[in-house]
């Protein structure tokens, strides 16, 4: 434990791998580009709240604060699905109890995991500090304070890239590219989002179903939004950046306005602001970011957004993220502190769950955008849960994913397709779900 | 023809593209991080010879310097394979008169282009000049004299990236990724590369046959050999980095001679200075990179390795270069030199063929480094070299990719790899080559 450590990014990851490292003994210095959240209100880049679930929770436990984390959540058992036009339809995420998603703040979490950190007395965060350069083979950085400008080198014996979807560390690994074989893959989707907000009622409650993720599917494109403590939800239209219905054809307030009279009547009459929201606020896109190798010499590790981001429709990012915390932990303890054995095991067994995830999430646009709205979807989700229900060893593609912290993102995957296409088959060719031949299903689906 | 143009990169396809630009009426002016390779002696940081063949022979047709060219070439007719023990095979590349590729000098073909390019008296060269900043909005580029070290900003219309696989305009398309929505690859093989020589003989001639590509195949690795004007051959050794047989096990001297002694006896023979080559010459790795968009604002074109570096095993990145030029030129025509219209068009004609390219390059190593050692290959050529002499309308995948300037790269791909599994199939059921039923054959491969 008398390695000098580093971590580049204090982020939802960095803060927690901080954490970790310290409650095992290590000394940790942080830096982090942007301004300490705990003092000046800024934005954290991406979105306001997350789902937080299984996995995610599992990496909260093990530094011990899943406790005061229950006081940042607000529980979310399923989707609420609203229609054009008709009632909406809520569908459980599981059919089993106690099975469901939380949304969280990113900067309650955040800030609650910087507190614990530095309660340690074990890490120092230094805020305001960029990484301009890096050199592997010396394990050397060059930092720059961002406000006097002033430029240091740091070495370190272990150093940490977990600043995000675009890591500075990675950045530099890119270069070096040739040197390290560091493969690199970065693919956008033509679709784009943009962060609205339903406010809460006037008398400080929720406008909509507090204990759900709303979903607007319109075939195409599709409103999230997502319920937060004071009452309000965060709201994320997903639409693409071309095409008939496109963020390229809502340039006037006219334009805007029928946009959402048309498409989510519903919805706008709980958005007062929604034109000063929508001008005000970014148009950003989706990008899925791959590379390999994730580790050099033994002493650099990218880790979180910085080794995979991925895209929002799984919920998963930040889940996946802690859990990357979680898998070092074990092999920290599996091969007591040898880190030119742990990393490269640690990128060994980690490639292949993160790949899964970040192919699962660009997968489930096209779920919660389009099969939610479609008739045969529905009914094999219906057949779902009462399979979950009835048989509590039958999990869906989308609870081992969320609720399976201990099935790896991979073998989820894999099961999870095999299962959808059998249901999707039969429910495609069932007139009625009071048809379904359950004991049949059953047997099919366990010869997987 | 008013449009200020600019060109990044004065190698192959920068070259070729000012000449052809300029014979269009379009005043160019190129700038080129290295030195004018006329005046002085420097390395173009790539093989020093290079496949030439009908797709890049039709570029050099189009500006008419074929007959110039001619004079740098040596025809290979086939591949000379040298296996461990035993003698060498010669295997013809087509069963057609007339199909043959061409060595030739990378510096030597740069430099004609350079000269032709400057004799139009519309293209002016600017050496020792970096890319460092590029503002895609405005059409401005930042540009760095290296030897005063002077910093200019300059404006074009229309920009072409033509500066190779490590582009530093494809590298500010990347820092602006999020808003161009541009999608990068960049994937390394396991296998690296050096460069070494065969001298020529005492008396000024060629120590093995001039007309041919020479192979030693070696399950895993393999060495190649190109002939030069001078008499001398420029060798590729091409060897996993790590494993069994690696770079990673050739530090000594001992080590790297008994290393050629034990699988290169026949071609050490021939190569006195090995041990001072390998020593002084790098390791180079190997990666391909693939992007998209290729053009933004119909003002910025990437082209060349810059748009699609490919591994060698296809001998085709400069053909495919070329043929770039080709079809830009096309374009330019159909669109009467309306370049926001060219520029989207081109690169969605474009796209699906430089893909194809480069995934037939990656598995072409296989081809030459295991399969030329392999029986049942070695008869599935005879087999299809017959098909080639006795049907001159039957193309073999490697004939279509090479010599059918006239059928685009994705369409070779995808019926080249249906023959050949059709004809490896049935090598493999076959005793002897005088059993083939030819009729039968041609019968199948013509239902592709």
């Amino acid at each position: 434990m008398d390695e000098k450590v580093i971590i580049i990014g204090a982020g939802l990851c960095g803060a927690l791998l901080a954490l970790r490292l310290a409650q095992k003994g290590y000394s940790v210095i942080v830096y982090e580009r942007r301004p300490d959240m705990r003092k000046e209100t800024i934005s954290a880049g991406r979105s306001i709240n997350l789902a937080l679930s299984d996995r995610g929770l599992k990496g909260l436990e093990l530094v011990g604060i899943k406790d005061d984390v229950e006081a940042l959540i607000i529980p979310m058992h399923g989707r609420m699905i609203h229609p054009l036009s008709g009632s909406s339809t809520f569908v459980n995420y599981s059919g089993r109890q106690g099975e469901w998603i939380n949304s969280i703040s990113r900067s309650g979490l955040n800030m609650l995991l910087l507190d614990r950190a530095e309660a340690t007395g074990k890490v120092k965060f230094v805020f305001n500090v960029e990484c301009q350069e890096v050199n592997f083979s010396k394990g050397e950085l060059v930092l720059q304070d961002t406000i006097n400008e002033k430029v240091e080198t740091v070495n370190g014996d272990l150093i940490f890239g977990t600043d995000g979807a675009n890591s500075a560390i990675r950045n530099a690994m890119l270069q070096a590219s040739a040197k390290y074989r560091f493969d690199f893959s970065l693919k956008y989707l033509s679709t784009g989002y943009k962060e609205l907000e339903i406010p809460s009622a006037i008398n400080g409650g929720f406008r909509l179903e507090k204990n759900a993720l709303h979903i607007w599917p319109r075939q195409g494109f599709m409103m999230i939004a997502l319920p937060n403590l004071d009452g309000s939800f965060t709201v994320t239209l997903f639409l693409p950046f071309e095409g008939q219905h496109s963020f390229s054809k809502l340039t006037t307030q006219k334009e805007i306005m029928a946009f959402f009279a048309d498409h989510f009547p519903s919805a706008l009459s709980h958005m007062p602001d929604i034109f000063e929201d929508f001008s005000a606020n970014p148009t950003s896109s989706l990008g899925t970011v791959k590379c390999y190798p994730w580790q050099i010499n033994g002493s650099f590790l990218l880790m979180g957004d910085a080794a995979h981001a991925v895209v929002p429709f799984y919920g998963q990012g930040m889940n996946a993220s802690f859990e990357d915390v979680v898998i070092l932990d074990e092999l920290m303890d599996r091969y007591n502190g040898d880190w030119k054995k742990i990393l490269p095991e640690y990128q060994h067994i980690r490639k292949k769950d993160t790949d899964a995830i970040a192919d699962l999430a660009v997968e489930n646009e096209y779920e919660m955008r389009d099969a939610t709205a479609n008739p045969i979807f529905l009914l094999k989700r219906k057949i779902e849960l009462h399979l979950e229900q009835n048989h509590p060893d039958y999990f869906s593609k989308y609870s081992m994913v969320t609720f399976r912290e201990d099935l790896p993102y991979s073998v989820a995957m894999k099961k999870g397709r095999k299962q959808d296409a059998i249901l999707m088959e039969y429910a495609g060719n069932l007139e009625n779900i009071d048809e379904v031949d359950y004991a049949f299903l059953l047997d099919k689906l366990k010869k997987i």
